[in-house]
């Protein structure tokens, strides 16, 4: 490689916020039928493999899902997972929760399953903090979600999944973890805030009340 | 908010490639004296707070160590935990692993330590998979990393800490975990490679190995 200190400029370091600011949260409302290229996939999977990982363990695996087949079993164990997470919302918010569209798994032409390979001997780093070996695939997946944004593709992370039960659908290695279900797609439109924010679910706080000055006080 | 469905383009695919590409994780043997100026870590915390986050829940809380006592203790407890990890390491390898120069606690001018503030009721989105709260801070790390390389600035992340005794040294209350902890600086060079690749401690990996088409074969 020749690349060397190279240094970015303000319109640089603009055109990065204008990717992060206008990143979403995409669901089954808003993707289109429109196919994903493979030479966007392609841009999308580089971005997760320049992440930076723990002792530069890699320990992440992309299980690409196109199948219909596949993703109804997914779809059977979001409802299922939905249904007893929705049980636990308080009456004030219930009807809010149910009327919200929380995936886009058969929606998005693409599902990216993103799995943790435990290591088999010790990594460098991950001693005294094990969950930076998860914590890595993380960051490949914020990579992904930015990269996947440039290209003006949307990606929704579902959550709301049994990880067993689709580790158990995909033929999941047994010391492979979940970490995330992607569903990736064009967009019908890229909204101006957070959805949960556009509905008042949730409202985004300011970093101010996030900061800390040497120590925590009074805690 | 008036910003609506904004189109990026193949230049601005290439920028954040450019800083991805560009990343490296910084340690002491590569940061200057000089200060970060506080617009520049106002940019840093404000790509954190734009982080994707399990139903918006936003649960990161940061804290910016300036006072070398506070980086000293924690240095100290970087070393016992290294003596720890390097009894792991085996014998071929530990010479080399000694070598290296894993942290810089006290040569950088501004630490961070990030803490995951643990939810006190139901979050959406969170209920199966519970590590997706952890997991948003991440990604609030991971843009905190893009954003201070397109700013020229270095950061490395120090894993081989005991994340209680950290938490105990800035006095963070009972329900908030360590995530990270976070060195930024100045730096006299951004190497071509991963530092970990150039030493010859391990390699980088073909994105295509890590690849699986619609589901694992032969696990």
């Amino acid at each position: 490689m020749t690349i060397q200190n190279k240094l970015f400029e303000k319109s640089d370091q603009q055109t990065l916020l204008d990717i992060m600011m206008h990143r979403r949260d995409i669901r089954g409302n808003n993707f289109t039928q429109q196919a994903i290229s493979s030479d966007d996939l392609d841009k999308i999977l580089l971005a997760a493999s320049i992440a930076p990982s723990v002792g530069l363990s890699q320990p992440w695996q992309f299980v690409i899902i196109k199948d219909q087949k596949t993703k109804q079993q997914i779809s059977e164990n979001f409802h299922q997972e939905n249904n007893k997470a929705a049980a636990l919302i308080n009456d004030q918010k219930k009807a809010l929760y149910q009327s919200l569209k929380l995936e886009g798994i058969k929606e998005a032409p693409i599902n990216i399953a993103v799995f943790y390979q435990q290591p088999t001997s010790p990594i460098l780093g991950q001693n005294s903090m094990p969950e930076t070996g998860e914590y890595s695939v993380v960051c490949a997946i914020q990579n992904m979600w930015l990269m996947a944004r440039a290209l003006n593709i949307g990606l929704g992370w579902v959550s709301i999944l049994e990880p067993q039960n689709v580790a158990n659908i995909l033929n999941a290695p047994a010391d492979y973890k979940l970490v995330a279900y992607l569903c990736l797609g064009h967009v019908k439109q890229f909204f101006t805030q957070p959805e949960l924010e556009l509905v008042n679910w949730q409202k985004r706080q300011p970093i101010n009340i996030k900061l800390h000055q040497e120590y925590f006080e009074n805690s």
